[in-house]
């Protein structure tokens, strides 16, 4: 044993493949270089500035006072399991059965168990890309292969070419993850792409995990994006993955929900069982305040980030040496710098020439190595300048 | 499509298998039948009467009211680690690094973890049985193969066949789950023991899994049950899962952590990253007043638990109708009742006769089938009462 490295360092290549060879986060490499710089403006994560409103806060704080510190029901307690179903039937128009819904420990667990559901050695999950890198990561743990492809990309917009989606379906294929509006290119699915999608599924069988958490975040006027929800029947192979960490400021809870047929519910709870045995009852509490009296509070946020997004937009572009297109959904400007195609080193640079911190294209897979994402939920005057400092550094270099 | 039928029934013969046939716990089944019976005492799961004490809620209510609601360090905060290798060193008596620990989602989730790293498909894991059900049901979901070796049974009394145990192992063995004191037996490990089980990790290059998350509740007099700390050296192959639900009474906050060679930090965030993402910080902040502050509280618990067993023993003992003896650690009295071999209507029908909770040994794999499980950390008027109601029923049947 060599006690210069740390103990069981002999012992890692005695782990699991899929275990070691999960990939660290690109996005994280570049905030551990930045973390402790004084001043930096930390744009590289997808999280406001924003703590968690009171409202929310103070439910939790009275469950604990309350004493709800017990086991509860694995699928979520009842209230909030009716609480979300409040929220899609103002949401969407229609009627959803509380049955259809199962709390979870963060929108990432929601994934994890869905591409269990769905996905294993042997099978193939497609994921356009760029995406958030959790997608192939989930796949690649549990087991199956992830298939990315690029989307199009011209002049700072993303595209999907359905034609080439279809092309990467093969016997193998088990679902194709849809984000949309999308982390990290804003890209949001039209309803002709949406019924699209919904056909490649019921002519090859395949499930669609439908990722539709910065639905809200739309900024041409509507109330929100365009969603399976309207297109879809009772029997078609979609299952919706979600969290609370977005709209309502919740990053930190770790509590989401998965959407899925009323008869899925004892497979999901049997997956919710041997994973986490469910959620926290005050974090749940909290979270049927955010349902039920949180339109206010995601008012604010949406109109906020579309000031944030007005900032960046014309604030990049000013620069004349970015390609970028205002984003139609979600909270990123994604940019491709003129001259700078290593996204890696030039997210690195910009935390010493600018100080601020943006995520590298590279995390988000094939199609979006040459870019930068941006994170704009966050207040005026930081995001003014953060513009202000790319501005200088980005003419300057 | 049958409308009779919740919606997606059609497509569950769509899920992998490994979702699909992940069991149902054959505790929530009785505890379905007797869930709403007035006046019913439930000593079914394994978790106290008592909520977590105020001093941590009020710890999670203070880093709430301060807005600490955002993501933070995947592997858990600095000073959560930092207070776990505190607590490690003081309980047995040697210095530990933070970075040996991992902040979890429970203790589940730390199991979900640890099996994921050590086993896949093709791998097999052996579980002495009786066992906590999750132990073969994380194994299975996760892909592997689960070998269950039943322990001894001679009136109420389980030991471990070392010899048998030596002989399930097969090249595709990948390590042991060996949970002492055992969930739902209440053996408990001896030095010897743990000696003989770390030579055979050592003889054959495969992993321990210890839960130990009993450990303080032993009733010989001494401060703790005996632990693979004790023996391990360390480059030895042995990993922990914890959690904070039962010396703490957190059982609903869903905290746990694992213990592992400090090499293993990033493949352990990693894995982190992709299944919750890390655990809230107020959630940590209780969890640190636990460890920092929670001395007197345990050993009120183990108090209680000891004059719980004792109860439950000699209540249980003087029907002359059932084997048992009084569990070494823990807090479960495992016994059989004379002529009834049928534990799961056995339990059931204790629902209807006795209107007491009690586990089904079928809920707990090989050699357990004929048992039931009683937890008996509780207060000692309802332990009294219920056994005063058991020694009715079973004496009258």
């Amino acid at each position: 044993m060599n006690s210069a490295l740390p103990t069981g360092s002999t012992l890692i290549a005695d782990l699991r493949p899929e275990a070691r060879e999960a990939p660290e986060s690109g996005i994280v490499e570049v905030m551990n270089y930045g973390r402790l710089r004084e001043g930096l403006i930390p744009l590289w994560v997808g999280e406001g500035d924003l703590p968690t409103p009171a409202f929310i806060r103070d439910a939790a704080a009275r469950s604990l006072a309350a004493g709800e510190t017990f086991y509860t029901w694995q699928r979520g307690i009842p209230e909030l399991r009716e609480a979300l179903a409040r929220y899609h039937e103002r949401l969407y128009g229609q009627p959803f059965s509380p049955e259809r819904f199962f709390v979870t420990g963060s929108g990432m667990q929601s994934l994890q168990i869905v591409v269990r559901m769905i996905a294993g050695p042997g099978d193939e999950l497609i994921i356009p890309t760029p995406a958030w890198p959790n997608f192939v990561a989930a796949t690649s743990v549990g087991g199956a292969r992830p298939v990315c492809v690029p989307m199009e990309y011209d002049q700072g917009r993303f595209t999907l070419d359905l034609g080439k989606l279809e092309a990467a379906i093969t016997p193998k294929t088990r679902g194709m993850l849809i984000n949309s509006p999308s982390n990290p290119t804003g890209w949001t699915a039209t309803k002709a792409e949406q019924e699209a999608l919904l056909a490649l599924s019921r002519k090859h069988g395949i499930w669609i995990v439908a990722d539709e958490i910065y639905g809200r975040f739309v900024y041409d006027g509507s109330a929100r994006a365009p969603s399976f929800h309207d297109i879809m029947a009772p029997e078609d192979r979609v299952i919706f993955v979600q969290t609370f960490s977005k709209n309502w400021a919740m990053t930190g809870w770790r509590i989401g929900w998965i959407e899925a047929p009323e008869a899925f519910g004892q497979v999901i709870e049997n997956l919710i069982q041997y994973s986490t045995s469910g959620s926290p009852v005050f974090v749940q509490r909290g979270a049927v305040a955010a349902l039920d009296e949180g339109e206010d509070f995601i008012a604010g946020q949406i109109a906020r980030a579309a000031e944030g997004r007005r900032i960046v937009h014309e604030g990049l572009k000013a620069t004349n040496r970015v390609s970028l297109a205002a984003p139609v959904g979600a909270f990123y400007q994604f940019f491709t710098v003129d001259g700078r195609e290593d996204s890696r080193k030039l997210a690195l640079d910009l935390v010493d020439t600018a100080n601020v911190g943006l995520a590298p294209g590279t995390a988000f897979g094939p199609g979006g190595e040459k870019g930068l994402r941006l994170c704009f939920a966050r207040n005026a005057a930081d995001l003014t300048e953060a513009v202000a400092r790319l501005q200088k550094a980005l003419m300057a270099a």
